[in-house]
């Protein structure tokens, strides 16, 4: 709870930056489909880690507010995608971009908010030569993330899927843009290519725990915790790092079961606690804690390079929230 | 005829480096839809104009190859989204990239390829400081074309367009990546900021000249000089300037007829003819003419201050091309 008020004090100078760049102006059917998303919430986790990696490299973070406020809007573009993609009408609580301006206003708004980013980057207040390396990074970086999402359209029309494919799926689609946060917040703050690379491998490790914990706790924390109800991804048949281990470890019975329960459409709370009861004795479930963890004692090494301080202290603190919360 | 060999032999260097950028390789169905509509085909207008306006100021336009690159970029990642908007097939005589692959596929792969462009740009050989501004100057015109893509959705949903409101959305959606290859090729090659934004102010009215041109030939030119059905424009009831004009100019009758002609499903080759005639004598037809020539003028005033040379007098040819080709 106190790191939650910290965070969101750490984020201020960002959401205000995001407000204004957001203002809605002609044509307001743009701006407000652009607004809608970004607006509507988001832990601001991108440009938080950011702001702690200028620091931590003994930087003025005020200098990567912009290219904090850019990170944070390339994750909003690519949700607002997703959501067209998935034809998922919910994110944030409010209705998707696409549910309430139409998937043409959507994909359009996207598309703006994208080209904004870019705009956000050269804002920075750094040297031309490092604003045209924050860019080429960054339109890298998102080329990457789409290699990523292809990945995961390919396996939904697959039987198996490798753990270590699965792995590398999530690194594209969703860490390496924490990558970008570590990386771009610390060459803003000083710190030379290589300082500022290993930072970013830290931080993709992190995005790849703070995932692999999102799955294992859709599966094993209560509902209250979760904020939402226990096991859904097992409900809806996705296929996360649990479900191949599971798949992939289990007696040939158990795995017959578990695939019939993640096809299968109804499912009730007896079926999803026997699916659980399988990760469970499959290894599964401690497979996927163990690998969570194993990321946080390569990040609490890197971490301990740095001085003690306010900034390591809540770079530590953030890192321990995305991969240990809720246990 | 020759144009058109000319036209394809100074986009030669472009060609390679699209080709070079878009080779297919992990994972193969981005790349494949990557590399799908942008070669396909094409005129390379763009590129070609970036490099003229290169050569045209005295620089070498070996250097604004991946400029122009990514402008061509740019270019098809917006048709490939707007297929996706639009709900269109075909697209220069292959299937659409969301026909070929699907809409999530399309869409992730249009803004994969968005990305890419803006590496394409930090490739350029100049300076960091320009490099950074063009990103700036790219990422700008990229929102703006969201402005005028947005206008058009807008429009879709009014009963009437002033022909202002039309040629703001024209400007928008087409005309300022043609100003940004005019801009960029002549920064590129060492013009300062002044002059490059006259030659951008010059290819936009050349983008504007364009298009009212293309819409002008739609209703007048013969099937073989169109490559398509002459007023394929009327037949699909597409709101044109030349309509625009016509509904603001006519008679009340002439009017209420062609907005049912407009209207109308299923229209005969009478029923285009009538329109054209009702376009022809309430002064729309003369009008549009009138304001593609307008455009010329100032053009050829602008290239006027430039020395005579091969790349003044491509520039005109393909400006004379571009509105009043087939005339």
């Amino acid at each position: 709870m106190e790191l939650k008020a910290t965070l969101t004090a750490r984020a201020a100078p960002v959401e205000a930056a995001l407000r204004e760049y957001l203002l809605v102006r002609p044509p307001e059917n743009l701006y407000r489909a652009m607004a809608h998303i970004p607006l509507a919430g988001g832990k601001r986790l991108r440009p938080v880690m950011a702001l702690l990696a200028c620091e931590l490299v003994g930087g003025d973070s005020a200098k990567a507010v912009p290219y904090a406020a850019a990170l944070e809007t390339v994750h909003n573009f690519t949700l607002v995608h997703d959501d067209v993609m998935d034809e998922d009408d919910l994110r944030h609580g409010v209705a998707s971009a696409h549910t309430e301006f139409g998937v043409a206003a959507a994909i359009n708004a996207g598309d703006a908010l994208f080209a904004y980013a870019f705009e956000m980057v050269t804002d920075s207040d750094c040297s031309d030569a490092l604003r045209a390396e924050l860019v080429r990074h960054l339109a890298i970086t998102v080329r990457e993330i789409g290699e990523g999402q292809q990945m995961d359209l390919d396996f939904e029309e697959r039987e198996t899927v490798a753990p270590a494919e699965y792995l590398e799926m999530v690194r594209l689609k969703t860490s390496i843009l924490f990558g970008s946060a570590a990386f771009g917040g610390a060459r803003i703050g000083g710190a030379d290519a290589r300082e500022a690379l290993e930072l970013r491998q830290m931080a993709i490790e992190v995005g790849l725990g703070f995932q692999i914990w999102d799955d294992y706790l859709d599966a094993t924390a209560p509902a209250e915790t979760l904020g939402k109800p226990s096991g859904s991804d097992i409900r809806q048949g996705k296929r996360t790092l649990l479900v191949i281990e599971a798949l992939d470890r289990a007696a040939p019975d158990d795995r017959a079961r578990l695939a019939a329960i993640l096809n299968g459409g109804d499912n009730s709370d007896a079926d999803v606690a026997e699916a659980v009861a399988i990760m469970e004795r499959s290894g599964a479930l401690a497979a996927c804690y163990e690998r969570a963890n194993s990321y946080l004692q390569g990040i609490r090494d890197t971490l301990a390079k740095y001085p003690q301080g306010e900034p390591r202290q809540l770079f530590e603190a953030l890192l321990e929230y995305m991969v240990t919360r809720g246990h």
